[in-house]
């Protein structure tokens, strides 16, 4: 953790650069004290079959989701989320200047007790510092 | 909110519309007053690999799961995810009619404190009525 | 239930076998009493854009959600993940091996009282016992 999911239309391809977004928000979260470096996972995925608000063709979605482990206050989370959404609307500006676009971003917390880890990752980062 | 994510195997593609499916299942979302229209995202993902119950390939699987914004009963969703379900068995029909087919959806209720959106589709859809 | 979801990044196909670990975690599965063997989904999606960790190209990841109906215990579930767990690091112990992997596992569990399901597979394999 943390891990960051993006889900998007097809046709946002042709309106943004989504591997810009994925760098920018990753570039967010590296940044970030609260999350592991070792821990980030950002993701993005282009839906097969899409349909948005009142269904017409132009419409596209960028739907953010971001998975963290527990131990965080809800002001810390915010903060953070307050941070990547002004990131992904600053890079998404394009398509959110037109009546024919919606993102979101939710994040989610994970039980700590049923989560498992095993980055060989994380050893070659610690052993760098 | 509400978003409504599909899963499916790619089998499923050759036994129903999966256009249609989703198709149904928006209607279903946009008539219903508890779903403001601008928030709803209907996507569907073919997944890459699948393996289902007793892991015959001629089995499929769709597995829907809404995701809504807190703040209505356990009896609202419960009535939402009823609706839902038949029309997702009523364009499923065939397939459902096999011994090879599992159909499931789950609610979830996210957090309104950790949710951002933007969405300028809603400023075109409030101005129109 | 059980769902079993495997996000993973493009790269992991040249360094493991995702067929193979979607079928050796679904016999995990499939073994366990626990889990009904009607209700289980296993489903792979290789992701469109990744970033992982530190960011170098060469980094994989594979990150699995396993999602459970409730009313099993905590320490039940820890089991299952354990179980789950060492069976991924044996199949991925080639990229384990290198320091450009990041595998995890998180266990959710779905709200009972916001779950549909019709699983013809289930009068099926109820009738062959």
């Amino acid at each position: 953790m943390p891990h960051l999911l993006i889900e998007y239309s097809a046709g946002l391809e042709g309106r943004a650069d989504v591997a810009l977004l994925c760098k920018r928000l990753y570039e967010t979260m590296a940044a970030n004290d609260i999350f592991p470096l070792a821990g980030i996972r950002v993701r993005a995925y282009r839906a097969d079959h899409a349909i948005v608000a009142d269904a017409l063709p132009e419409n596209d979605f960028a739907a953010l989701t971001l998975n963290v482990g527990a131990g965080r206050s809800v002001d810390v989370l915010k903060a953070a989320g307050d941070e990547l959404f002004a990131v992904a609307r600053e890079v998404l500006k394009e398509p959110l200047a037109t009546p024919h676009f919606a993102l979101s971003l939710q994040i989610r917390v994970a039980d700590p007790e049923l989560s498992w880890k095993d980055t060989p990752i994380h050893a070659r980062l610690s052993g760098r510092k």
